[in-house]
Formats: C-alpha cells, structure tokens, sequence
C-alpha cells in the first residue's frame, strides 16, 4: 500500500516537472515513467490516461497554490496590504524557482491555457474554473478595499480580471526573459488598475 | 523556381496553422510536409532544422503584425485614439479568427514564448526581440500622449510593458474561454494603467 501510493506520488511529482520544463503535449507515458522510475505498466494502474494525469497535476497544483492564495489575502492586515502581499509573494516564489533550476518556470495554468485550451476540453474546464477562483479572490479584497474608500473601480468583477491578466502577462515575460525583474512593478501597475486612493495607497 | 517557392510556401502555411492548433514541441517534421502536400525530402531543402522552421513562421507572422501595429499607431490621429485603435483592432482580429476557425487563437508569441522559452535559447532570443519591439511601439505613443498632458504616467518605459502585458493576459483569457468579449475592457484598463488624463479620454 505504501508502495502503492509511492508510484503515484513518484509519476505526479515526474509529470509536474516534466510539463513544466517542456509542456505536455510533447510528453509520452514511457518518458514519464521513467522518469519516475516505475514501470510502464503501472500508469494506467493510476491513470486513465496522459490527460487524467494532467488534471491530477493541475488540481494538486492549485490545491497548494490555493492555500498560498488564500493565506496571502486573508488576515487582518487592510485589504490592499493583502493583495500587495500576494503579488509579492508570487514575485519570490518564481525567483526561488528561477534559484532552484537556473529558469523562471512561469504559471503553470498560464503555460496550459496557451499550450491545450484548444486541445482538451476538459484541461480548458479546469483551468477556467482555477482562474474564476482566483478572479473571486482578488474581486474579493477589491469589493474590500471600496469599502473603505482604498479604491475608486466601479466594476470590481473587472478590475480582478486586471489585476489577475496583468499578474499573467507579466509572468509571461518574467519567463521568456527568465527575469523575475519583470514582475517588481506588480504592486503599481495593481495600483493605476484599480484607482488606489491617497487613502489606499497608505493602507497598503 | 515556381513550384519550389510554392513548397516552401505550403510548408510555412502548414506549420504556422499546426503551431497555432497544437503548438510546437508536439509536432514532428513527417507531419508538416503531410499537411502541406509536400515530400518530407524536401523539407529540409528549405529548412535546416524545425527550429528553424518555427523561427521563420515567427519573423513571417511578427512582419504582418508589425505592418498592422504601424498602421494603426502612427498617423494624424491623438496618439491616445491610435492606441485605442490598435487594441479594436486586436480585439476584431482575434474574434475574425474565431470566426474562421471556431477558437481563439490568441497570440502566436505568447503562445510560443509560454511553450518554449526554457526549451530553444533562437525561439526565446526572436520573441525577446518582438516583444521588446512592440514595448517600443507603445511606449513612443505613450510618450508622445504624455507631452499632450493626455498621461500621468512618469515612466513610459513601464507603462508600455504594462500595457503589452495587459494585452497578452487577456488574449490569454480570450484563448482560454473562447470569448472575444475577453478583450473588449482593454482600452478601459489602459486608461488606468497609463493614468490617462481629462484630456485624454476626450482626445481617445
């Protein structure tokens, strides 16, 4: 049984790299497992196919991610404080990254969006529904934030899909000029999406 | 001479239809002359390599973009309204591909720089280049808005970056929920990330 779940946890943690390091559609079930070091014939002993492992990956992904999230932007520090915390943390998190194997590994939803959403439907699903929650989570601390006067956006529902857009694109670069540099301006580019007030710009 | 600029040109036709569809990585050589109609022999009298291929899919595509990007952002226009009429645009772009072919396709570049910046040092160096151009194309209009008074913004440098990564997390967005409607709030964002002035908006 603890061998079992072993061979799971060793093709997840293969396949997570792997997709990382060069995407997924490149990637065969032999390349995985060996990388994994089991046999081939157990990955279907887990998997019902290279696509099951993908979700796999991408909910345990999220799942921790999601954690990390949801730490960042709770608490009883003001709201943009939080936010500001996030991107933050987000930006070293890559540089640790970058610091581990010599390159900024990007968003791993954001890499799958662009590599499979026209390819498998069900990954597209996943991820829409990964980055409908991280859009709740940040229009959460928005809605927060005009609360108290901290911001001047009238649709905060769109303002969230600012600040998480701006969060990927400037992940995109960050990886394909492999600087985490890329994502230092965060916090001001959040800053003009929204509308910070003198107020905010205090709190935060 | 005819048929052989003929071959060549069905191979980039396919290629830059297959990289868009299903990416690079999982693409192979004997598949892209199939497509084309072309003798896999021939392939590599025009390529030395599928790198090489990609990265003339890539120059073909950005000397198109770069025509369309000129056009719309030089003129007698404000520079504001140019700037708005090359986001219209992307935005029209984009929902004329879908249209055509069921998917938003998105950005070649994104697509490409998410899928193979850690795997080709030529593919990174080219995109690192067409981006950079791109920030360059923005940030002279930003500069030319802010002598106007139409922009608060006191690095045009960053405000270009923003704005292009803007633009790329949203097509993104628009890729992965197959809506255009994705992109119809960029001007709006714009307007804030570049702190666009009274004057501005009614110049715009």
């Amino acid at each position: 049984m603890g061998r079992t779940s072993d061979a799971r946890r060793k093709i997840l943690d293969a396949a997570r790299s792997l997709i990382e390091g060069r995407g997924y559609s490149a990637l065969g079930v032999a390349e995985i497992c060996k990388a994994a070091g089991v046999p081939k014939g157990s990955f279907y002993y887990f998997f019902e196919s290279k696509e099951a492992l993908a979700l796999a990956v991408v909910d345990e992904h999220w799942a921790a991610q999601k954690r990390d999230w949801t730490r960042a932007l709770t608490g009883d520090a003001e709201p943009l404080r939080r936010l500001r915390r996030l991107l933050e943390e987000t930006e070293a998190g890559q540089l640790a990254g970058q610091r581990g194997c010599g390159t900024v590994a990007g968003c791993l939803f954001g890499n799958l969006a662009l590599e499979l959403s026209n390819q498998t439907e069900a990954v597209r699903g996943r991820l829409q529904e990964i980055f409908d929650a991280q859009v709740d989570m940040v229009e959460s601390v928005v809605a927060e934030a005009r609360e108290r006067g901290d911001v001047r956006v009238t649709d905060t529902r769109e303002a969230a899909r600012a600040v998480v857009a701006q969060l990927e694109g400037q992940v995109m670069f960050a990886k394909l000029y492999n600087s985490t540099g890329r994502l230092s301006p965060l916090w001001q580019n959040c800053r003009a999406l929204l509308g910070v007030t003198a107020a905010g710009v205090t709190a935060a």
